[in-house]
């Protein structure tokens, strides 16, 4: 009789939607994930995906033809590109989890995010982490965009690869990096230096504010130093994806010597 | 009866509709454009709205309130916050216009676009662009998106501040600009040196290529010098208006003399 109580093999809490061919191959290729399912639209006659279909068959993972209909209903958005992918949730880390992280010698380098809204500044922000070898990103748990399906469509699936430690408190966060010898460095335009002027080299956290508002009062009080993005012209403020690329990248220039 | 033939104020043709408050509040700043009529969602009660409307009224400039179905007619977009502006359209410019736009002895920087084909990376550039300090964008006439209203907002109205020049041949303007003494560095995974290691403080152009495919073969052969952005992990390739932005802001570094 315990087969009643057997967990079933996925329910609709225990599982998510991913969708856009990056996302799934991205998954896939990660191996962080359980892959229930992927399901192609049945006009999709592309080759990249008929490749990546037949190497899932050698893997064992199911896939199944899905009229483009059922894949918008399965998606719930019309940017599925005719794939998804029923998977386990999206495992993120925890604070504890940080020291785990390091390699070597090299110094760690982490991206915050205080209450970035936009699952599309989000995505493009965890992106750009992956490509310039971040070791996490580090974000609160409410009021800011989760790591969603969406999220890793817009990442092109570098979510998929990418450490994300989701933390109750940003401010104790902040405080707990600076005690284990990182320094935290805000993004701001009343920042006293430019990112240019700021030394990225040694155990580094950026920290980069909400599209509307930037930085929260008690986050930039608790960062070491507040760095700007030197701008001209008459329309402040670069997108807060940008601005995140432009200082992420100053510490992969600064930290390559170059 | 001449009065037949006069032109009216605005036709179809020689208007555009603006939508989004950054877009409306920077054309009506910028000055470029006529503006023939800025309308609110009859709903919108916000104190930024109401100073900007009252404002409008001292300089002549005619409103109105619109129920929000008409302003989603108006607009065909459900991202137009409420306002929306009838214009005339974006002026661009051409390349015999360059050479005017040269300002002391400040080395020139210009941003060209090889086949930006979304309209949300072409605005996200143009945002850059314009808090860089990029002296004109150049863009291909065709196979490119062009400076829609679309792309006014996504570039939060930098748009209306930016020159925008329109070539018909992108390989014969990189030609053009190398022979006036302009450097024009392409934007490509197989760069022989990096961004970082690239010198920028010359009249510099930056090609980046489109989403997809990169920089076209003749536009690449044209180049002076290939560059490259350092990307570690396993997702290839940043979104192009973040490697765009990472390049673009690598030369304002340069000319700050960080």
């Amino acid at each position: 009789m315990h087969n009643r109580k057997k967990k079933p093999v996925s329910d609709s809490r225990n599982e998510e939607i991913l969708y856009g061919f990056n996302s799934v191959f991205e998954a896939v290729r990660a191996k962080r994930r359980k892959i229930f399912e992927v399901s192609v639209s049945k006009d999709k006659a592309d080759e990249k995906f008929a490749q990546f279909i037949s190497g899932l068959g050698l893997t064992g993972i199911r896939t199944t033809k899905i009229s483009s209909d059922q894949m918008a209903f399965l998606t719930k958005s019309e940017m599925n590109q005719g794939i998804a992918a029923r998977v386990s949730p999206y495992k993120s880390y925890e604070f504890e989890d940080l020291e785990g992280f390091k390699s070597g010698d090299k110094a760690p380098l982490y991206l915050i995010l205080d209450s970035i809204e936009d699952p599309h500044n989000f995505g493009a922000l965890c992106r750009t982490a992956l490509a310039a070898g971040v070791d996490a990103v580090i974000v609160p748990k409410d009021r800011a965009s989760g790591p969603t399906p969406t999220v890793s469509r817009v990442s092109a699936g570098a979510l998929e690869h990418l450490r994300i430690v989701v933390v109750t408190n940003l401010v104790n966060a902040i405080k707990a990096l600076k005690d284990s010898g990182v320094w935290v460095s805000g993004l701001d335009g009343s920042g006293d230096k430019t990112v240019f002027a700021a030394d990225f080299r040694g155990p580094t956290g950026i920290v980069v504010g909400g599209e509307d508002s930037g930085l929260r009062d008690l986050v930039r009080k608790n960062c070491d130093f507040l760095v700007s993005i030197p701008q001209v012209g008459p329309v402040n403020s670069l997108n807060a994806s940008v601005a995140g690329a432009i200082a992420v990248y100053e510490a992969v220039r600064q930290r390559l010597g170059a």
